[in-house]
């Protein structure tokens, strides 16, 4: 079976019997990347473009910053991606969300990103952005698997001239944006200088998070925000913008980046 | 501020402002869940039934059965719900899709939870259940935060006459659906008779997992499953509906529990 953009990632989506009529489901199997023999992370995700999840996972994280610094094993049947070589820092329990100074809470989640993300929020020096144009690109979001099935979100990659360049699904809203920072990473596109991603869903804090490590300064989503990812899009100079269907977007935060029309 | 269940939760909406206009988004913050002062899980939810979220992920982990062996303390400001008190098993760094025969996969996940969840899944003694009553669940399901925002997920608990009993709204569907099972803990009503839950998103199979734990018969949603939310149900005798909306609704596994009409 070969592989296109127009068709989903081999594995993605399955046939079943449903009603004794055939149907097709989104595939979701456990995926486990391991470092160094070490199991870091284990995730729900859908199979395919699996090295690209661990790369874009690790570059989130913080804990990785060229592809080629790593060896990358992938065993398809035991759900596995073994990576090899050196991390940019050693793993440790963190949990971001957490500094000694204020306990849990959103706060210490965005100074935690600030950490780990580029100093500054990537400019744009691309076409003009318009909310005409960036209310555009859900539509222009390749989905092969949602189309089958209804059950993947999807991420896209847009280039400076709002071109799409890389789009991946995945039952997971973060795998899907994971895979596609990691597919930037393989192509030494990271951090980016000017780059829109846009998801087909909502948009939680966590993609904002990815969103500013991998220095997109323009983050479009089809649903709505939460309160922690307007706040982080905002300390970190993110245009965030959500609602984006048909003609209509509603822009959070970096309007001050958009062009009339 | 009084609380109803046709009001969002105390602290689960925000005002905001946008492009000069008021407008409102749901909050996300992270919840520190801690058991006898260590912290066993950080979650980013919607603030508001914390100790019922604690209480419904504890439960669906297998690591409690009745929500009076332990006290619960809950620090609002902090984003901290401190449990203490005896759990049914030590807590472990156990990751519940791995098993030592086969890796890492989707039939380890399926076993896990069959060791954790009730021997049987629960029969049906209510209302007859039709394809056109499950279909209507979801317009059922009160939804004020989603009405205000667009940007919560629901979870309802509808019982033998399909009355609903308990809906809680929450950025993570997962979040939503531990909730409402922590309801039902704290009111004696664990493991379910009968008890239809209904979903305002997609089935992914951590969903399936927890209405397995909790004895419901039926799990209704709005979005489509995946292919291992599709395994689980039928594997655990559930009955699996997807795209439930107006008037049509799809039956994935269990269809046999269901009449004509």
């Amino acid at each position: 079976m070969s592989y296109s953009a127009f068709e989903p990632a081999p594995g993605a989506v399955k046939r079943i019997v449903r009603d004794g009529e055939p149907d097709t489901v989104a595939v979701e199997e456990p995926l486990e990347i391991r470092v160094d023999g070490e199991p870091v992370a284990v995730t729900m995700r859908t199979p395919g473009h699996d090295e690209e999840l661990a790369l874009g996972f690790l570059y989130g994280e913080g804990l990785l910053e060229q592809a080629h610094a790593v060896g990358l094993t992938e065993d398809f049947a035991a759900n596995t991606v073994v990576v090899s070589g050196p991390l940019t820092r050693r793993l440790d329990n963190r949990r971001f969300y957490t500094t000694s100074s204020c306990g849990v809470c959103g706060k210490g989640a965005i100074e935690e990103v600030a950490l780990h993300g580029p100093a500054v929020a990537a400019g744009w020096h691309g076409t003009p952005l318009t909310r005409l144009l960036l209310a555009s690109l859900p539509d222009r979001l390749v989905q092969p698997g949602f189309a089958r099935t209804g059950g993947l979100h999807a991420t896209g990659l847009f280039d400076s001239e709002l071109k799409l360049v890389c789009a991946r699904e995945d039952v997971g809203r973060h795998n899907a944006m994971d895979k596609v920072i990691g597919w930037a990473l393989s192509h030494d596109l990271l951090p980016f200088q000017s780059a829109v991603l846009c998801v087909s869903g909502r948009l939680s804090f966590e993609l904002v998070q990815k969103t500013a490590v991998s220095g997109a300064g323009v983050l479009v989503g089809v649903g709505a925000p939460t309160s922690l990812a307007v706040e982080l899009a905002q300390e970190r100079g993110i245009t965030l913008c959500g609602f984006a269907r048909g003609h209509r977007i509603n822009v959070y935060t970096g309007s001050e980046r958009l062009k009339d029309g």
